[in-house]
């Protein structure tokens, strides 16, 4: 088969509607008869102002008619601030557990009518990647990871957000705080192979970019676990790739350790199927547990021992958005929602 | 190990920035004791007027004093446009493939300074997400998958949107199409199955709501390749779940397949697995192709075949777009921009 790639120049667009000018509230109070106010009223279902309804009807008709759309950004100014939700979208691939979290974020965040928007200030880094997030003055933002200091969110908050919210490891002075603390996986699956008697315990830490806000907490947490007893830790650099792993696995037996914690399910798979093509039986000679509790890990022989996390719920986050946007004076909130548990299966 | 989840009440914040207000460029001009349009001037770099370097410092230093940040929406407002481009944020959780295409994109358009957005319209479909759409006022939006209609690209033309461009399998009127026309991954797959002497052919359809755009047009290029042969054609709905595929494998040989193609890499994972442990080898029994590439194909054994796929360059995307927001009246571009190639390994 060959890679297909062709170019098709199309038929001209009938008549280009950038020529024409775009509708505005006015240009619907003249076809309707009415003040732009009434426009306003309506269209923004103002309960305040009683207009009757054969009036409402002609503003909606002259709307429609002209195609007109309310402007958000004009309507925010005029409001005095938006309803959007700035999300920085996340600059790493995130995993399916990850990706859930945010549409049920943004299900929830939409019913209670804010309206999400996620923001890739690629390049950006920490108070600078702030600035450009505060000119789309949003409502709230929440901010995923690392990199927002205290000046980020003060900037944040002068310039209109009522709310600011990390979900990282660490609570950010005026920022409402999600503490995801993955130390806490480290902590549970370095205790798990502890448990199973595995004492030279080594841990994957990826070699991509990104990763470090969760692979540094999870190796700082199998640290914290094993401290003070007669286990030893070995650091193990990973890329995500075959050669990467069947190299590490052509050392394994000099490095003599009996057990890994492989950062997550997928390296996990990646470790385990160099270490078994070295020969190496799991979890006979070697116990490896991964985390994130993918379907991917029951599929693998052995089937994977994993740690789950339990992200927090959408929709708590999104109310505690809203009571923050509701009272922005009010003392910043701080909630531990991690969860982390093991589950045990048979390649540890 | 149990799961973790602590409230922690935290001092409050010292005083609410909420009730200071928030500073603006009127505030910057005081202070630096120039024009409001001088300060528009200098903190947009504005070119075209020439303003001494003494100035320009102290309408900086001003800025920064007060914490003035631009506020894109008034700044779009007067100049009748933004550089945003909007992106609705995909429904369905995406894959390692189609992520590392938005962040090259995001970059790329960065770079030509545009500001890329993801919207999130959950739960609006079609014309009505084009609404709310609109209503950000983007100078360009570019629509994966299917559901926009001629009259939604109307409405966001209409509304200011200076280009529209849809990534799917068909071109919308009035809008630059990438055709991703997934009918050349199954009609690949089922030509390797075919010339690997294959004659009764499964295909993996799906049941997660929204891998739809992408399952039925695999599935149809999969009709296309077998027509007029003498080959059979049959469908096998599959959720991606353990227990659906073990049922499936437990009908297998009634269903007297000798091959499938699995949609994806992750579904031919998940079918093998269960094919496996009913017993039936794989390729003799049945041959086994995925698609997509994805590194955990090369884990399993026997290696998975697979059709790797060519996204369109982000780059290139990013430059159609700033070529047709230069010239809104320009006729609509249609590429077709989806590459399949198998890539035949030992499943197959």
């Amino acid at each position: 088969m060959t890679t297909v790639m062709v170019q098709i120049p199309k038929t001209p667009a009938p008549v280009s509607p950038a020529t024409r000018s775009v509708p505005t509230s006015a240009d619907v109070a003249r076809l309707a008869g009415v003040s732009r106010a009434t426009v306003s009223y309506v269209l923004n279902n103002t309960s305040a102002v009683r207009i009757s309804e054969p009036t409402r009807r002609r503003v909606h008709e002259a709307a429609k008619e002209l195609g007109y759309v309310p402007h958000a950004a004009a309507r925010s100014l005029r409001a005095g601030h938006s309803r959007m939700v700035l999300m920085p979208a996340p600059s790493i691939p995130v995993g399916p557990l990850y990706s859930q979290f945010i549409s049920e974020l943004q299900w929830a965040l939409g019913r209670l009518d804010y309206t999400v928007v996620q923001y890739g200030s690629v390049g950006l880094q920490g108070d600078e990647a702030a600035r450009a997030w505060a000119e789309l003055r949003p409502v709230a933002v929440l901010v995923p990871g690392t990199g927002l200091g205290p000046q980020g969110v003060a900037l944040l908050r002068r310039s209109g957000a009522r709310a600011v919210v990390t979900l990282g490891p660490d609570a950010v002075e005026g920022a409402h705080a999600l503490l995801m603390d993955h130390a806490g996986v480290g902590h549970s699956a370095a205790g798990h192979l502890y448990a199973r008697g595995r004492r030279r315990i080594g841990v994957v830490v990826p070699e991509e970019s990104g990763l470090e806000a969760f692979s540094l907490p999870r190796l700082a947490g199998v640290r914290r676990a094993l401290h003070g007893t007669d286990a030893t830790l070995t650091e193990l650099p990973l890329a995500y790739e075959e050669q990467a792993a069947a190299k590490l696995a052509v050392r394994w037996r000099d490095l003599g350790l009996d057990a890994a914690f492989a950062y997550n399910d997928e390296y996990a798979m990646l470790l385990m199927r160099a270490l078994q093509d070295e020969g190496i039986s799991i979890p006979e000679d070697t116990a490896v547990i991964g985390a994130d509790d993918l379907l991917l890990g029951r599929l693998l022989r052995p089937r994977l021992s994993t740690v789950h996390l339990e992200l927090p719920s959408g929709r708590d986050l999104a109310e505690l958005v809203d009571r923050a946007v509701r009272e922005p004076g009010a003392a910043t909130e701080t909630h531990t929602v991690l969860g982390a548990t093991v589950v045990h299966r048979d390649s540890s």
